[in-house]
């Protein structure tokens, strides 16, 4: 069976993985119903704390026996001025006023990778994948140590490189196509959006390890698109959003379900770092305005998305989404991943 | 045999297209060695003048019986003020001082359209293939009442489904990894930029005529994928670019060579249409300067490249490349189809 690697790394019935998607849309329903379906759910935890993250694995463990992973965000060296600061949150006032809101406060960093990294360990999560980097050396010896998978994230081919040499057990290869955040951390992000069409066979021939593809895959044409290229496995997020257990907002749903191929924009104006979502207001107003380093941005965002969310005010939301909206569906977890598993079944 | 009604339409018997690239890629050796081994081969006749078209036309069928193409530039209505035009002479005044050139003159409008229809008749040319919008009604009706068949070039699926609508025998489905000019002509350049995991199935799930997948596509790994993706036949432009046939300046193939997959950017700033080459000097150095529309630009940096080519200095040339650069090959064309038809063969 071809994605045999990532069946036995993983140790699910197919090599179809839930990207762990931060923001809230992974919820332990969603993730344990992957897992349960025989595909590979996994926890976005870019954002949590610790004590969140460690009461989602174990809710998540409390509907599924079966294997399941976490994401974190490796964490970069983000700095502003006050004066930026101020300039950034200017930007913002306007949103804030339309939906009502008090004046913002100068942003913290959240650094919470030491303790996720810790609550990992102390949960025996099975697999950990990264996204924005690779972590310190003596993380991954940790996490290997203690027989916790390790995967990494690359948009190009030296990104996939640098993945294998750090000791990756697995390398996710994100396409231009995919929604969220871009994974770039070598070169600019432009340099970086290479699409899968591209990005898969240029990485296969470089690297040993087994190559995932993310990236505008939501049905059996994609899966067997990846694999034709070298791929051994596939990486869904935008489909599993508009998922019946997905924790999106209605609205979010709703949006990728009635969008085109050419709605969605990569934009740094919601946390600091570009991402594929919806082109909507927020995106278009905050173009060309001052936009603070990742995670600053995310975190002076975040009230704003969060009270658009509860007005269902879409032109104020992040409303990420790949590239093939117009394939995505209404349905439980379970029904995507039995769809998606078609391939593999008529391919054994 | 998948990809049968692409063979049946073009009269080859593989359906594999060599991209008609503008700016003298596509010698007549190069489209005649393509047609001869079994793939389709294409004058980029764009910017040609009717009676050099002709001549290649003519050439072309000296060296080959088989059927081939021509692919042309619907023409646009560009318009600038002498002001413009003077800025953008000042922008583009160092590189001709570098390479010591005189000054400019104020560019013309090139209008040949009418003349390579007329040419595309009188040579009953079998195939004839657009980019950059679908042409006038009257156009496609007396070229399909010669018999000649009509493709056209789509980046979106509404794209997709005007050509279907004007009368095309088959859509170029063009993704984001596509070397050379976008052909997005119903969105903004930006909203076209779909990869074809994304592009293809979204496309074949709204037309009814063949679709044939480009951008990115090097082997048979590509050629499975597209197939996989619900494509019927595949053009490849930068495969072709490095063969031996191919006009490209040695310069400009060994550029290609050595390119890794994010050394590509997409600009305008050599013909005023955005397009997807090797990052260089010129690039860098023209950016946010004032471009003219499209063909003006061209017309204005055409001398500039000309020369740049004859002094081998590849940082003021076009070096139009996709984002598989890795996968290139310097092969003779008829090894190439060999190579690529390999998966057709194992697919009977």
């Amino acid at each position: 069976m071809k994605g045999e690697r990532i069946v036995e790394l993983l140790e699910t019935d197919y090599p179809i993985i839930q990207a762990g998607m931060a923001g809230g849309v992974t919820t332990p329903e969603l993730v344990a119903a992957v897992s349960e379906a025989g595909g590979f759910g996994t926890i976005g935890a870019g954002y949590m704390e610790a004590e969140a993250m460690k009461d989602s694995i174990r809710e998540v463990k409390k509907h599924t026996e079966k294997p399941f992973g976490v994401n974190l965000f490796v964490p970069g060296h983000p700095s502003s001025s006050l004066e930026e600061e101020e300039k950034a949150m200017r930007a913002l006032h306007p949103f804030r006023e339309e939906l009502g809101m008090e004046a913002a406060v100068n942003p913290d960093i959240p650094y919470v990778f030491g303790e996720q990294i810790e609550g990992i360990l102390a949960e025996k999560v099975p697999v950990v994948s990264f996204t924005f980097g690779i972590p310190p050396e003596e993380v991954i010896r940790s996490l290997k140590q203690s027989g916790i998978k390790v995967m990494g994230t690359a948009t190009t081919v030296e990104e996939a490189v640098l993945n294998e040499e750090a000791g990756m057990d697995a390398i996710v290869a994100q396409g231009a196509e995919a929604g969220g955040h871009r994974g770039t951390f070598h070169v600019s992000f432009e340099k970086g959006m290479i699409g899968l069409m591209s990005l898969i066979p240029q990485i296969t021939d470089h690297v040993s390890i087994p190559v995932i593809a993310a990236g505008g895959i939501m049905d059996k044409r994609g899966i067997a698109a990846a694999v034709a290229l070298g791929a051994e496995g596939v990486q869904l997020g935008t489909a599993f959003v508009t998922s019946k257990e997905s924790g999106a907002k209605r609205v979010h749903k709703g949006a990728i379900l009635e969008a085109t191929e050419a709605d969605t924009v990569v934009t740094d104006v919601f946390s600091g770092k570009p991402a594929r979502g919806i082109e909507n207001r927020f995106i278009r107003e905050m173009d060309g305005r001052t936009i603070l380093e990742y995670p600053l941005q995310n975190t002076l965002t975040k009230p704003i998305r969060k009270e658009a969310g509860r007005l269902q005010k879409t032109e104020f939301m992040s409303l990420w989404s790949g590239q093939s909206p117009r394939l995505s569906e209404d349905s439980a977890a379970a029904d995507i991943i039995r769809k998606l598993s078609e391939y593999w079944k008529e391919s054994l």
